[in-house]
């Protein structure tokens, strides 16, 4: 049966094929990488880069252990508090407001008495809604699903809709993708069959993210699609911060600070009251950020 | 004995007086007034300003009632649900980072009973921490305090250290201020003892940010200082969204979210790990951003 160890070092194996990856997308940043020890044990490896289409990334691997805090043991109903955590974590802010705002994290959960579960999901935050780009999207994640069990589209697409939520603006954080936690299987063979799962969703990060890069990456734009940019990025900045489970959990339980918050936008804007004409392109994406919308 | 209607008109002319002072400090800017009105009851003021020197301004009235979800009622150990809320809230982002952020609010929150309280405070956040201006900001804030009650500077002084504190950066928003919170009285004397302490911070206001932008509202600045203040501004975001009480409060029970999050900045700037000189102009701001600091 697959174990932790293996698990980590395919993850570490999967920070550096991505971050390989997106330095070749870029073409001109380079990842800049800050070790660092959990106090309570683990650690891990934050890569950031800031290049010529990539305006601000974080690609971030950890592998923590120890013992959880008894509020959080009680929360995730767990009789013992020793615990091992690893997972990579990817936000990416794109230059060229064409571009969308990727997502992607895989994680594994292990605690003592062979309690255990997989989590992760790849959502997508586009400045511009483009019905084509959101369906080769969505056919990508179905396609990944797929591959491993056709049950699953339908229940993570869903998720992911109900978890990229903003519940104060009464909107999406964008048009959404998959989510899963918490999949766990009591015997040998669905544990192998969830982690083949999780390491396709890993796997199909580059592939998604490179169609956007090819196809908008050098797309021309506007200083007022640019300010689009901007405020859309501060609707990212206020999920991250007031309804995110895991950024509000890193935060609260004392996570490196840095890391947990790589996912912010190099440049946000709040405009008071901001009006938008509901015909333009902008209007046309606010439109569109909304749960159930079948892309694929 | 004071009433809340009273006080309700109190509050509506504070909040005249404090736009038409701004106005004419600001040289530009006009308010832009919202009127909202909310589900339950009640309703407010929303006005917003972007001028000559208020980059990005916010001076809120409102006055709710209505009947508490449960769950509040529980929290604030209410017998009764019906409640009634009063108040005035500014934040003000300007344009010059020698101009620190200002916030100031009161308010009175009353439920059938006869239980009630005021609460409320003045705290700063300079872009840049200059030793004479906040001896200024806290000795106008300690004579306030103490034409009202001698025990009243250090208390709520304290307070403000301990409110405003952004606990994942073990730093404090600013360099505090006054808050207080809860000031109730068994007695009509000292009811209106209290009402006169918050009268005397709402009137307090004008004088302090004046002085403020007579003497920096000119001064000339980098671009670098501006990329500081953008830098600067993120943490505020992140105060506000992650640990303000008030704000969380409002996002969750479904408050009018422009209003809300008026306290935004217009633009604000996330670098990952950012290094700072420790004996720069920026450095030496950061260093003071600690509790504890006596400033008279």
């Amino acid at each position: 049966m697959i174990n932790k160890e293996e698990i980590k070092s395919w993850f570490m194996s999967l920070q550096d094929e991505i971050c390989a990856s997106l330095e070749a997308l870029d073409g001109e940043g380079i990842f800049r990488e800050d070790l660092w020890q959990r106090h309570g044990g683990g650690g891990g490896r934050s890569r950031a880069i800031s290049g010529r289409k990539i305006e601000k990334g974080g690609v971030n691997f950890s592998a923590v252990e120890g013992t959880l805090p008894d509020k959080i043991k009680a929360k995730l109903e767990l009789e013992n508090a020793d615990f091992f955590a690893t997972g990579v974590s990817i936000v990416l802010h794109p230059h060229n407001p064409h571009v969308p705002i990727i997502h992607m994290n895989v994680r594994y959960f292990e605690a003592d008495g062979g309690k255990y579960w997989f989590g992760g999901g790849i959502d997508l935050t586009p400045h511009y809604i483009v019905e084509e780009e959101a369906q080769f999207f969505h056919q990508s994640l179905k396609d990944v699903c797929d591959a491993s069990d056709k049950s699953y589209y339908p229940k993570f697409k869903k998720w992911a809709d109900d978890y990229f939520y903003i519940k104060h603006r009464n909107e999406t954080r964008g048009i959404g993708g998959i989510f899963f936690d918490r999949l766990n299987s009591s015997t040998s063979e669905g544990k192998q069959a969830y982690w083949e799962f999780v390491q396709r969703v890993g796997e199909a990060f580059i592939p998604i993210y490179s169609h956007f890069i090819e196809i908008n990456g050098d797309k021309e734009y506007t200083q007022q699609q640019k300010e689009w940019q901007f405020h859309r990025r501060s609707r990212y900045v206020e999920f991250n911060l007031v309804w995110d489970a895991g950024t509000k959990f890193g935060l609260e339980t004392g996570g490196r600070t840095e890391s947990i918050l790589m996912s912010m936008p190099p440049l946000a804007k709040w405009e008071y009251n901001k009006i938008v004409d509901s015909k333009s392109e902008e209007g046309q994406t606010l439109h569109q950020l909304k749960k159930g919308i079948d892309w694929v």
